[in-house]
Parts: structure tokens; C-alpha cells; sequence
């Protein structure tokens, strides 16, 4: 359980500029944003990383993005947006409550979230074992 | 509706190293990783972008990432990992069928996903009024 200055927010502690709230998330504006409608998508529940959210509140959160996405794209205009979700200070995370961040791509000036893109070698026998694994795992 | 490769990967007509499969998702490793253990976890639905997955769609593929980042976790030995999801070709989607990504962070060798994150500005009015425009679009 954290209590992070995100749950302060969805206490109404801390004031924010809110964009949509149901009984799942709570959505406003980030104010360190990348771009213009940069939004925060908070589960209320208040677990730390992707891998600690419960059932109904990953559901309610997933649930949350199309109408949350489609608001921030006709609001600002953007044809392109990223979602992001860090998990783990050595993954950028900085607040440790679950965030997803909707961040609109401006071509035009060259803002929102920008990433470098190095794949790598696949080797397809450890990766039919890692699968299985993982697989097992689940 | 898309007719993309992930489509194909869905139906069976194209291989994938699957890891997770239910209703809602099907989730195998990434051939092209930016590090050991990328995984996409790719909605049945053929939405091309998040706004436009259906709410059943997107709750469904919401309640299957954390288990899924468990299972990566556990199996790769990560401690920390980014979800990445990408609409648009400005934002840098190549397949048009909605994807998340789950990629692994190795701090150890510098694999993952790596972003550059430049904050701009926030202008408090200005952003309260976006913030009430996103708002009533929703």
C-alpha cells in the first residue's frame, strides 16, 4: 500500500486539474507534462506497480483508456499519443502508485515522448524456453 | 477493423512464441526486443488505436497485464520494466492493431526501453481550461 502524493490527490488533498474520475480512476493533468494534454490516468486502488494491481482494478483502468484517449485527442487535436507506464525506479518511476501516462506527439514542434529504439538479436530456441517459461508462470 | 500481422499471429496463420492467451488477449515475445523478455500483449479485438478499442475489449486487456508482468518479473528476474503503447505513426506505431509493450529493464547492461523525458512549461490557466475541455468530452 503506498501512500503516495497520488492518493493525496484522489483524497482530494492535494488539488488537481482533473479531467475524469469513476469508481476505478481518478485522470488529470500532469503538471511536468511532456506536451500539450499530457494526461495522468491514477487507479484509485493504490498499489505500487502494474504487477501488484488487482483483477477488477487493472480491468476498471483498462477500461478507462479508449474514452479517456479519444477526450485528450479531440480536446488537443493530436493525431498521435503514447501511452507509457513505468514500473520500478530503474523503469523511471518516480511516484510509486500506478500511473499510466497519455502523452499527445506533436510533430509540428517536436514534443511529447520521444524514445530510442534499439532492438536486438532474437534468438528463436531461448526465446521457445523463455515463452514456456513465462507461460508456466502464468 | 485491421488485417495486420497481428491478426495473422491471432489466427494462428503466422507463429509467435506465446506466453498468455484468454478471451480477451493473446500475448507472445516480441522477435524484434529492446531486451530478454519483451513481450506484446495484442487485444483480439482489431481496434487500431486505443481510442478505438471497446470498453469490453479494453477492460479485458487491462485485467491481463499484471499477471503477465508477474510472470515476466518471475521469470526473467527484472525487477523493474516500462508498458508501452504506441498510437499513430507520429507516436511511432508500425502495426495498427493496438499492442502494449512489456519490456524488461537490465539496468546491468542498459537493455530496455530508454526515453528521453523533457518537461515543458505549465501554465496553470491555461491548463485549467484544456483540463475542463477534456472534461466535458467526457
Amino acid at each position: 500500500m503506498s501512500d503516495s502524493i497520488f492518493s493525496k490527490i484522489i483524497r482530494g488533498e492535494i488539488p488537481c486539474h482533473r479531467v475524469y474520475q469513476d469508481e476505478s480512476v481518478l485522470a488529470f493533468l500532469d503538471i511536468n507534462p511532456l506536451s500539450r494534454g499530457h494526461v495522468l490516468v491514477v487507479p484509485k486502488e493504490p498499489a505500487a506497480t502494474m504487477a501488484d494491481l488487482s483483477d477488477p482494478a487493472a480491468a476498471g483502468l483498462g477500461k478507462a483508456l479508449p474514452r479517456i484517449c479519444r477526450a485528450v485527442v479531440k480536446a488537443t487535436g493530436a493525431a498521435s499519443y503514447n501511452l507509457l507506464q513505468n514500473n520500478g525506479a530503474d523503469a523511471g518511476q518516480e511516484v510509486m502508485h500506478v500511473h499510466v501516462h497519455v502523452i499527445p506527439r506533436y510533430p509540428e514542434d517536436d514534443t511529447g515522448l520521444r524514445v530510442s529504439w534499439k532492438p536486438r538479436a532474437f534468438d528463436h530456441d531461448a526465446g521457445a524456453e523463455l515463452a514456456r517459461k513465462i507461460a508456466r508462470l502464468l
